[in-house]
């Protein structure tokens, strides 16, 4: 078992919590505490504090979930074909035998969570809503139902060496991705055609690096300054505009390898970059590299915010830096901690990630944004995935 | 106002009901009524039965939401930006007011959804939650709130003329994808690397197309008899596993366009089909075909079954078919009505839109399936985004 200390941490918060189990569906933490990322949301985790997990699973992904699986019990039940019973039925039936098993006084389940990460088929999935709460209700009557999404949330935020080696491979993944972006950012391609190449490259590349089973990502990318200067919105959106030479295109990049999450984003512009967009690229960087340098354990996320911001407010475009310098990430594209931000109070602890993406966005120049996923250690920070920083090919040629 | 149809069988549907309005936050039912496919989840629909609808919108979005948005109100809030009132709150605080201004009885919410589409943003998106429910219980707490999920879903099963004509789009944007997997289904070429070109050239093509905006694909390739084989699961895994001369592969094609969804399946062989490949893809081209040829207003879901069951008995192959024939889909990839199944006796009615694929799945000689979308018409059937189906060029050919 190569992840022992992420059970043993949880169990010992389950025990401070008086949970006896949870009941988990959502994939995000399935994964967290089996090590099987499920195919589509049907698969349902019951984890005690003390003794075997067990996974429930459909029937048709058992060769998947014994790839990746931890040290668990599974019982399959027929789904998606002919004859097989209806899915919370199926559910409910195996869920009784295991209550009849244990007299588990106080079981968690997932109430709260409002943001979710897709399983490997982002086109639709699973969720847990009323049907799962009833459901649990009808089966574990006897016990007290208790909701333990800000547990597992927390429980999330430091990342065991296990987590953070698998954090590590999805960064490096998503390097195919800002490669091909530079490679294809030149005069008359479309922000779409961009998102679509730097996808399929993560897609293409990604799946079997250093055993990478299920590899996607989402990009988006803004071309030029109009739909670059509101690139501090959650998300960009690619259009068939195309770059012209002296255009910028930012991009942004999420990509999830076996359940794990990288978040990134580079810039480039086509041609010959103007001076303006040098300066202000270099603005930028050093805001990101400033704040970067800032991390370490016990450090709050404002300390590192201001590292980001103060670069960009002496430069005289503190206005133009509407957002967070970061949020954490991990098992989801964005986490609830650490949030590096000027009222954040929250303090980095060793094994936290956090995205760092400082950013200026001006309607005459445009956006400009960096953003590298940093792992917290005792004694400073690791740039998961290192790739390096430039506007244009020259420039790299100019400083060399 | 082009979809008003829509809106008038929404509003008896709500008469009828004894509904005063529904509060509405997934971005499928937000798109179904307002016109406007929310970015990322953080809009809510407020819809009553008598009256202009408000779309309460995150600032950074507004001008997405004016390009689609019908007839309506929009209220945006700041989201995501530093200073910004927590989305909870800013909420509350619309919701009030929205309150105050009307004396709503009962009120529609989305309780029991538990499988959702995305928003545009695959990677992440909001649902509805405690702390939703917590939300409308304090905002209307003199108020019945009444679960309107099935009546959505219910709603939602036959379509528009409107909707009929962006899902016409969504499928042919589809066909983009399938000539894209024909023509690199080469060997050589791995399961992984045909589904990203696939989904590549959904995307690139596909933005822009008849004035689409924000287009996504979501491929799946098994490769080989053995991979394919098991073809028959909600999902297939695409693997680093190359083509060999002689295999079969077979594509799962998702394509959502502005929120509208298209569900295609093609086959194609490396190299030269041998006699039992060609045997088997004719006897499933059959079963599809004649279920296609069942399909009118008025037969029922186990009928369409038969027709393409049938044909696959009487070649032998009974058991080799171990799924349903069909299902609903247009607002998500898959919706609850009509299913195509042996005990189905969902009654089609004109505007139902049905996916129809019959397969044959035999370890020995791999999954063979094939599917279109049909919309269910008074005298017929539309097939959505005509494309041909054809194992190799070499057969198409070898016909002509």
């Amino acid at each position: 078992m190569e992840n022992e200390e992420r059970l043993n941490r949880m169990r010992q918060a389950m025990e401070r919590e008086n949970l006896d189990a949870m009941v988990l569906c959502l994939p995000e933490n399935v994964l967290l505490l089996s090590g099987y990322w499920p195919m589509i949301g049907a698969s349902v985790l019951v984890f005690p504090q003390d003794g075997t997990p067990t996974c429930i699973n459909a029937h048709c992904y058992e060769a998947e979930a014994n790839l990746s699986l931890w040290k668990a019990d599974v019982l399959n039940y027929r789904y998606g074909v002919l004859l097989a019973v209806e899915r919370t039925e199926a559910l409910r039936q195996i869920l009784l035998g295991i209550n009849q098993a244990h007299s588990w006084r106080r079981i968690g389940y997932e109430e709260r969570f409002q943001t979710v990460a897709p399983s490997w088929n982002a086109a639709e999935f699973l969720i847990p809503g009323a049907q799962t709460r009833e459901l649990l209700s009808s089966v574990f009557e006897r016990s007290q139902l208790v909701d333990v999404s800000a547990l597992l949330e927390t429980q999330r935020l430091r990342k065991t060496p296990f987590e953070a080696e698998k954090l590590r491979i999805a960064s490096e993944i998503s390097c195919f991705g800002l490669a091909a972006f530079e490679r294809s950012a030149r005069a008359g391609t479309s922000g779409v055609v961009l998102a679509a190449e730097v996808e399929r490259e993560v897609m293409a590349r990604g799946t079997g690096y250093k055993g990478a089973l299920r590899v996607r990502a989402f990009a988006q990318v803004a071309v030029g300054a109009e739909e670059s200067a509101v690139g501090y919105r959650p998300n960009e959106i690619s259009t068939t505009r195309k770059l012209h030479n002296g255009d910028v295109a930012l991009l942004e990049l999420g990509v999830v390898a076996d359940g794990y999450w990288a978040d990134r984003t580079r810039l480039r512009v086509a041609g010959t970059p103007s001076e303006e967009q040098s300066r202000i690229f270099e603005i930028v960087r050093q805001a990101q590299q400033s704040a970067v340098a800032r991390i370490r354990q016990g450090v709050t996320g404002a300390q590192v915010d201001e590292a980001a911001r103060s670069v960009i407010r002496a430069a005289g475009l503190g206005d133009c830096f509407p957002h967070i310098t970061g949020h954490g990430l991990g098992f989801r594209y964005h986490e609830s901690a650490p949030i590096l931000s000027p009222d954040s109070s929250q303090t980095l602890e060793e094994g936290m990630l956090t995205s760092v993406e400082p950013g200026v966005y001006e309607p005459r120049f445009g956006g400009f944004r960096l953003e590298d996923d940093v792992l917290v250690t005792r004694t400073g920070a690791e740039v998961l995935g290192p790739f390096p920083m430039a506007l244009a090919e020259q420039v790299v040629k100019a400083e060399s």
